[in-house]
């Protein structure tokens, strides 16, 4: 017989009846129903129900065992009692009659309880991850990553895709993240980076002639930990094209990413459509430029209605340039205890507050309550409830100033009101294209030109669109929004070096400036560049998404805890003398 | 019609005669054939011929076009005249018209030809890496390598692994070579480490649970670099099992690795029978612990043929404790000519000489020549015939003294004698485990004990074998070798903290220091750790094998030099004092 086990502990059924057996696995549960000592035996698979009476050699052994030790049994498989069998267990219908038994691993006192679903400070969880990672929800989390990434992998292979490995210790490259550093030793003084994503390389190998690339790639930024991201290293579904327009990269894409989340989606509903929306309709719309499709609230431009009006706020506000008025329709919102409760949410978020009208039906016919409507007067009302088609039970919110005031407010108060108002489908996935970014945007305060979004994107209309006011230049570049968060950004990149260099200069980057930053790429685009596209898909998002988990924590196996500290493995920590002599450098004594 | 291509330049046959196709790629020739234009159109898929003649509205501008130019083309499919046919290409029956063209990406002279095989510099070829990886051979590599990773994926998968990512920006984890460090800014002075391979990881993942892992796992040693080793970042097939035992480890990763050579050996012979050679007798019978088992000849001792001789300078020699007489038997060498010039190869390699003896047909009968043969008489003479199985036409070369003093170089002079002889199979992979390596060794000069290879295996026998002589101590440890390089390397993991204090404790280290230098290891396994196993294969050596080359930077994408540069991007680089500053390091200047 094997050393350690003829079966797992999610094998053995009533077929099995009869057989001795050997399992080995944790001590999930132990517990003395008199003088017989049953213990949940646990393995990754599954668990098996075996039993110790006094008849047993070992069983003043067993005795002994404690929750989380590792043992080895062998025994005899036997049927349960008909009363006794456990239909929601596989291994339901048996249990086995411990014979022999060897420790294969003690356990101290445990300083988390493995069984059961006890909270824990997440300290104590990353420091005995090791014990947190038994638990049922983290082999669940984590066998969930791995078969999404593999479904992933799948998926690309299929089309057509090939996994090309990129350098992990490279040089600096420069995606508006802070780079993670690496001295050399054999050059000291002088530093490699760690890739905040492989966007040059991957461009290379497009420029290399490989035609379809992809890669799982691990990603390094330095950026300040937040609930939702990992301080140190995250996967990246990386992947381009050659010879694509968007469209191309589209239907790419979108098999790939409905199908994981049809796998393992869990039966929520996955949307099929998946509509392109403009980055400019997406902040009028939904106040983001990751919106969430679950959510029915579409806001629109009421502007028109204010103007001039008796509500003297709007009103004098429209007289300023580049101010609108924007409604947020809540279908069934129609209470003033909603109505001020949203309009407290707003001012909670500081702004001065949320006009809002609702409808209610007075007996005789239906009356538009709230300040807003008394202001305005009734021809008015009733035409902003003609144009977001409301209804008696219905409310409107009306935010007004210059767009990026109050937009952001905006798009949080629309996902309040659709949780609040329930028309927010919980069970589904729905995912939107945002596209036509805008190139570039003027600092508010110094009204300088800059790259809004990723400098490498071609710019619609190529050369010629260079030309004119850079604000109106609209990008290739595209996000995938779903559930609200994104989840996939690209773009068709700029693969000719004459339009590089003018976009980089209407940025105010000169010539030799882009050289030295990207030179890698620019001296490739000299020689015979294809045009190329790609994006690159959040692995841990997708994870957490399916998961249903806000934490990045939760589907990481080793995570660095909020200050990007490891407190198992101990680091960051202090280095020798002699790797900071061989590294050539020296730390800087902090003040005190 | 696509903006790009309706189909590759690998697709078009007899078929699609008639049709009016677009084709993108780079020119890969231009000729003029008495005033037509011909171009082989090259993509990542294939080659079509496409032709202009002086009638195409875009006559002048094909002139234009030079190598490496990346263009798009519209044309008519025609069928080649008969005896222009090119059998050798899929697209061999056909031409394309071309009507319209248009320039994609134009190039520049180019410092390095994608057409032929002429060879170039290795600076030349790694700073324009885009144009050498355009080349046949380079294409070719690099597909391997994707389809040897996709093929390892599958194999896992299908024998029930699950691949887990682990941490890359982590703690130190002492593998016996340079850790690459990180500064951390958040905790500036302290220092994250890249993993040399995620050993302790992977164990911590047995130790939660899992069962079966395996990782593509980048590994990152700042070692000096060498023709085989990139001196940053490689790739491991990385593995862990629980439960299992020494054999199960072999059963798991034989198919997976006979598999892969199989599918990518392009014909060459794998062999199925993977014998188990101990350190001990491969050192003896070798030379090395990674020997070559495509060549058929196998060391012999032969010390008690030598003892009290007349061949004084072995007599005398083994005079000395721990010395032997071993011979390497040479069938086919049986020449003065071939057994002077193995002389002078054991003398070029430091030794004095090799002794031999062969063994020639004289007319009336075998004749043993050579001046030891004269020395020790014909009885000792045909003994050793008789025990090396020799024959008329063979010879047999020997050396004497600590085996440790000519083993490595007895194991060169094996190679090149199976090699000269044509004894050794170019055209197979033949693999060997070699088991039982020693736990322990002593330095030469201070005679102090120290792990010889990994010192978290289980020793064999467990605690009892910890009381004897450590350097009689086995260790549950193993590589596998393959055509004279060292493939994969494993252990059975010592998953008991006693056992792991008592082993450390005989190589000098005390409890603190263990819990120091691995305490994130150590401290898991005192909660319940189940026995553990597995090992690690080489991803770039076995690309390596299967593209035939010796040199590692044939099968990486974007490689270093070997002075760790990236001439392409430039790394390393100097940091910014920004950057500086955020890390409180200073760099010390250098002294000249």
């Amino acid at each position: 017989m094997h050393a350690y086990r003829s079966h797992t502990c999610a094998d053995l059924t009533k077929a099995d009846v009869g057989q001795t057996v050997r399992l080995s696995g944790w001590v999930h549960r132990i517990r003395d129903h008199g003088g017989v000592l049953f213990i949940d035996l646990r393995d990754h698979y599954g668990i098996t129900q075996v039993l110790c009476d006094p008849d047993s050699p070992v069983f003043n052994a067993v005795e002994n065992v404690r929750s989380e030790w590792c043992i080895r049994i062998d025994g005899e498989v036997k049927a349960r009692d008909e009363s006794l069998v456990n239909p929601k267990l596989p291994t339901g219908e048996i249990e086995v009659f411990i014979r022999d038994m060897e420790v294969l691993g003690a356990a101290e006192e445990l300083p988390l309880i493995v069984f059961g679903d006890q909270e824990y400070p997440e300290e104590t969880r990353l420091r005995y991850r090791y014990l947190d990672l038994r638990r049922e929800a983290m082999q669940r989390n984590m066998t969930l990553r791995s078969d999404v990434v593999a479904s992933i992998r799948k998926r690309m292979w299929n089309s057509g895709f090939r996994e090309y490995q990129t350098p992990i210790i490279t040089a600096s490259s420069p995606e508006g993240a802070r780079d993670f550093l690496v001295p050399s030793r054999l050059h000291p003084g002088k530093f490699y980076a760690l890739p905040q994503a492989p966007q040059q390389f991957k461009q290379l190998i497009m420029v290399s002639g490989f035609d379809k690339y992809f890669q799982i790639a691990p990603c390094f930024r330095d950026e300040d930990p937040r609930a939702d991201r990992s301080p140190t290293d995250f996967y990246q579904l990386d992947m381009e094209m050659s010879f694509v327009s968007q469209q191309d990269v589209f239907d790419t894409i979108q098999p790939v990413m409905q199908g994981v989340f049809e796998e393992f989606g869990g039966g929520r509903k996955v949307d099929t459509d998946w509509p392109q929306i403009s980055y400019r309709d997406a902040a009028l719309w939904y106040g983001t430029d990751k919106p969430d499709l679950r959510n029915p609230i579409k806001m629109q431009d009421c502007t028109e209605h204010f103007r001039g009006s008796g509500f003297a706020i709007f009103a004098k506000l429209l007289e300023q340039e580049g101010t609108e008025i924007r409604a947020i329709p809540a279908p069934g919102g129609g209470s003033r205890k909603f109505c001020d409760r949203m309009n407290a949410f707003a001012q909670k978020e500081g702004l001065p507050g949320m006009g809002y009208i609702f409808w209610r039906d007075q007996g005789d016919g239906m009356e538009a309550a709230g300040p807003l409507a008394k202001n305005i007067g009734p021809e008015r009302t009733e035409a902003i409830r003609q144009q977001l088609g409301l209804e008696v039970g219905d409310a409107a919110f009306f935010l007004g100033g210059k767009p990026s005031s109050f937009e952001t407010v905006a798009g949080k108060a629309r996902v309040v009101i659709g949780d609040e108002l329930g028309l927010t489908d919980k069970d589904r996935f729905a995912f939107a294209w945002i596209v036509d970014f805008p190139m570039y945007e003027a600092d508010e305060e110094t009204g300088a030109v800059d790259f809004s979004h990723n400098p490498f994107s071609m710019p619609q209309g190529g050369m010629d669109a260079l030309q004119g006011n850079p604000l109106d230049v609209l990008g290739y570049q595209y996000d995938l929004a779903c559930n609200g968060y994104e989840l996939v950004s690209g773009a068709i990149r700029n693969h000719k070096p004459e339009i590089m260099f003018k976009a980089f200069e209407l940025a105010g980057y000169g010539e030799d400036e882009v050289r030295k930053r990207f030179g890698g790429m620019v001296n490739a685009f000299r020689f015979g560049a294809p045009p190329h596209g790609g994006c690159a898909a959040g692995i841990d998002r997708m994870v957490m998404l399916l998961a249903d988990t806000a934490n990045i924590r939760e589907v990481i196996m080793f995570p660095m805890n909020q200050r990007a500290e490891d407190l198992m493995m101990n680091a960051p920590s202090d280095p020798t003398s002699d790797q900071l002599m061989e590294l050539g450098l020296r730390v800087i004594p902090k003040e005190d």
